[in-house]
């Protein structure tokens, strides 16, 4: 095979296989669109200064006892002591502009402890999906798109996402891939981007939040680009990324 | 949610994400499209008696000791010492009828070593898809279709042929499915039914085999349904189902 030497884009579906692709990048993306990226997204696009991603409950009440304020969601919903999870909704409320707010989830902030090891990471989602792919072309590094899943499963919207970043990257003409799982994902997310909320009608994590009458939050999740931010993560926190 | 008293077909992309679905099932179809599951189709279908899959190479050495004839494969190669793989075209020749055939191979023979614990192992391929469809709607049993994939990762022709088990079997109106994975492994084989060879094209299995000119190897597997046998574990090795 000619040596290419173009940056890779790659997808891993599961944080349960990311030890198979840990070695192979120097960006991660991490992508969990019901909610908890979704979420990150946009609490960033509504002024929020920053926010800790911690893994446990119990982390984010010791956060809470020091004044901080703290959400935590497991299995779609809030957490007992805590007055927020992953509703993007939450952070486009007034008092929350300019906090710093740290978040447990169910997916989402274990994802992003997982790939700790990596040199940038990313929040993805499908709210911030074309700045994403735009500010990723231009860095020029291998990046893996790490889908949070259901429980280490396999999910639908994760992958549509995913999928959407490799196509539009992989378009430029100036990225490679070589795993199935890409190839998968970028046919799924083309065969899905016409109509996201018809194609996941059946997925499971769809009708998994439907119990929790979340619709507005999904539609809010599944219609692109309406946050242009790109959350960093920095140290212990995310930030905005200045781009 | 109403109660679905349906037996369900799901699938699992990777041997690696085994253990979040092992519960779930009463019959296991283990599927590596490319080679070793079409292999043992076709060993079955041209007369090999019975086939005894074993993890390591060090196995099938001790086996070879013992007067077994036995085969090994690593890496799409046949490993040292050894006269065959995983080719399917091996097990049609006359030396094999009859004969108790150790393999042991990359990803197949792994896989059905972690199913072990299922009540029922079948082999699957697109070699045999519509008699082990034919079979499957008949149990009425709980159907967890395990893609070997490629060294734990997804790969696209296990998927699609799990897709094609999925598919088959929920058009019957007798299954039901709840895992995105299924899902999308349905989408996959739809989309990639009118022409396998063109879908999998791109595909990384495809490109690390083709370097090692087995072609004929890939046609032959990819062309489904020319071997109605299927290969049931029973204690330590495979035999032909009496169907």
């Amino acid at each position: 095979m000619e040596t290419d030497n173009r940056p890779k884009v790659e997808v891993c579906f599961s944080p349960n296989l990311y030890h198979l692709h840990k070695d192979d990048h120097e960006v991660v993306v991490v992508i969990d669109v019901l909610r908890a990226t979704s979420a990150m997204c946009a609490a960033f696009h509504f002024g929020v200064e920053a926010m800790i991603p911690v893994l446990t409950v119990e982390e984010a009440r010791e956060y809470q006892k020091k004044g901080f304020i703290a959400g935590a969601e497991r299995d779609g919903q809030v957490v007992e002591g805590f007055s927020f999870g992953n509703s993007p909704f939450t952070f486009m409320q007034e008092e929350f502009k300019g906090k710093t707010v740290v978040l447990s989830t169910t997916n989402g902030t274990k994802t992003i402890q997982i790939a700790s090891n990596a040199n940038t990471i990313v929040i993805g989602s499908l709210l911030n999906l074309d700045i994403l792919i735009a500010w990723l072309s231009e860095q020029k590094k291998n990046v893996l798109c790490v889908c949070a899943g259901w429980k280490d499963k396999f999910n639908l919207e994760d992958t549509i996402c995913a999928g959407g970043i490799a196509h539009g990257l992989l378009q430029t003409g100036e990225f490679t891939s070589e795993e199935d799982s890409t190839t998968a994902a970028k046919y799924i997310f083309m065969s899905a981007r016409d109509n996201f909320f018809g194609y996941l009608k059946h997925s499971s994590h769809r009708r998994r939040l439907q119990h929790l009458n979340i619709k507005k939050d999904i539609i809010y999740c599944l219609t692109p680009n309406q946050c242009p931010v790109i959350p960093i993560m920095k140290g212990d926190r995310l930030v905005k990324l200045d781009y």
